[in-house]
């Protein structure tokens, strides 16, 4: 009940409902009826700019965390605990919005927007994306009962759907067939990039090991729109002030996640043990990423999230390449096509419906 | 020059320019300029019909003959010649073309639209196609130098693209962005859903073989193209008089393969050495496919063959699951994915040109 709330809320907010290509259009002169109320052309170019630069910096943070990942993997350092790390994630988010909003309070002053104390109702709908998340983590682990890693990395993908589906459920914003069709590639597209010659294992999952990655794939989609929900339920709350507390909540699972399933390992070797300096780059990395999720969700939408976070994937390959010495195969080169020319229906699609 | 007369010719008459989508958007009352010209509803109805019927066929039959060939391979009888085959699927044609015409005159008496005796000037241009065909049949011998027989069926894809190149130059109709996007759909999908674990090795194709494979795409294109620019120069000729001439030459170039390439074994070995039950069948549905090719170039267009050739391979394959108990590959579904969205933007991308 309490989503449904924020979801009737946020339809009464139509400003928040606009994303990348609507504004796109308005700086093209189209008419758009629904941003008319928005104001100026000048807001709304500056408006696009922000969503642009947030969602170039989430790419762009997202493929170099997959480059370091395979770096701390090349130099044979990974010894580390994955949920100490995210509990220093999340803590490093926290600090850091509460260093912006320390800034934001000297030089603007506390306003209704941007003070920190709020009410037990606005409060108690942070800590859901992070108890989703916590539940989804846990499941990983049991999943891999049922399908090898290159076999999750490919059911992954379901996310895209996942996303695509909860979106136009909850937040009641359809999404066009071009759209639609668009969304069906990006997730065909990033499979078929992902292919290698035991791909063909993941056909051979048990039902249990699909439930399992639907349920998965449900639950990361469902946390990703209640986000979205969240922060754009109150369009003019300060990003700061809505991040410190999804990240508090982020700490307190992330805790409760050590306890569960490294308490032993840190007990006897250590908070820290096996961290180095990429494991500091990697926290540093997924901070300013999480927080770049929390911008694109603000200024965009979970839909340019998964094509940012997808494009990212591609991009990782291809540096790859000159990193690593990777060779792309011809099914990378097929998956990222249909990528592009589902990036270029996405963002084609709202000016064609309106002709 | 010849050809730059049928299309100038082929411009004036306005009327062979719509398409399939066209047709259907009559039939669902979306005013369309283009066809206001045609008549009534009920005519544009029987149009569409024809051409559905002829696109279902030509599916049917394409799916069918790939069977055959694995049938063929199966029973391990393929030891006939293919130049003897070829030569025998075009006067199969020819006798078939012949016969409706007698069956035509008749019950219609001779005009002139069905009559036979065309002048040079019309006649000259029917040797084209097949010549291209030849040459490219010809060069299909080179390229194994270079590409395995996997690598050419991947490089066959090729195909889609010139196509759609010079139907787009030659034909001058042009396909608008969305059309564009599912036709490197097209291509991308067919040749993911022919992924297999040795496709990479395409991508160490020298220079040499990749410039063949992109010549012998530009001459099957280009045929094709041509063929349909011939059928389309007359729309009131009757479909089979069009049809004798173009296998009349198809007769004539088949005879000259089997002087460059079979002589010797035809003379030593005879004209049927190694035929079958299985090889009458793949003739006589050779046969039958290219005629509904022809009916398609005529009723429909280069971009609705390639279409209903894509999906007739994808048809092979899930029928051999069931008589050969061929495994399909993840590859196979994605590229199947990407083949069935192109064929539904394909479809919706007319309606959507003209909101």
């Amino acid at each position: 009940m309490e989503y449904r709330k924020i979801k009737d809320e946020d339809k009464d907010e139509g400003s928040a409902g606009e994303d990348i290509e609507s504004l796109r259009n308005k700086s093209l002169s189209v008419p758009l009826s629904n941003v008319a109320t928005l104001g100026g052309g000048s807001s709304d170019r500056s408006k696009w700019k922000r969503k642009t630069i947030v969602t170039l910096a989430l790419t762009i943070l997202t493929s170099s965390q997959a480059i370091l990942i395979v770096w701390s993997k090349r130099a044979g350092k990974y010894e580390y605990s994955v949920t100490t790390a995210n509990f220093l994630v999340e803590t490093l988010k926290c600090v850091l919005s509460l260093a912006a909003l320390a800034r934001i309070w000297k030089n603007e002053g506390v306003t209704e927007d941007n003070r920190l104390s709020t009410t037990l109702d606005e409060v108690s709908v942070y800590p859901i994306p992070a108890a989703l998340y916590l539940v989804k983590n846990l499941l990983q682990y049991y999943i891999f009962a049922y399908v090898d890693a290159p076999g999750y990395q490919i059911l992954k993908n379901l996310n895209i759907i996942s996303t695509g589906v909860l979106y136009q459920m909850i937040l009641k914003r359809k999404l066009s067939e071009i759209q639609w069709a668009a969304f069906i590639l990006l997730c065909a597209g990033c499979t078929t990039a992902q292919l290698n010659p035991s791909s063909d294992h993941v056909l051979q999952t048990p039902y249990q090991g699909w439930i399992m990655a639907i349920v998965m794939a449900l639950l990361s989609g469902f946390a990703g729109v209640y986000t979205e929900a969240i922060i754009k339920k109150r369009p003019s709350r300060n990003i700061n002030v809505q991040n410190f507390w999804l990240y508090v909540f982020g700490m307190v699972f992330n805790a409760v996640a050590i306890l569960i399933q490294d308490f032993d390992a840190v007990m006897n070797k250590g908070f820290f043990h096996g961290y180095s300096l990429i494991t500091v780059l990697m926290i540093l990395n997924h901070a300013l990423s999480g927080i770049a999720v929390s911008m694109v969700m603000k200024y965009a939408d979970n839909i340019v999230k998964v094509y940012a976070t997808s494009v990212a994937m591609l991009l990782t390959a291809v540096v790859s390449v000159f990193l690593f010495g990777f060779h792309l195969s011809l099914a990378f080169f097929l998956g990222s096509t249909v990528v592009s020319v589902s990036v270029y229906l996405h963002s084609i699609s709202k000016l064609t419906r309106q002709r």
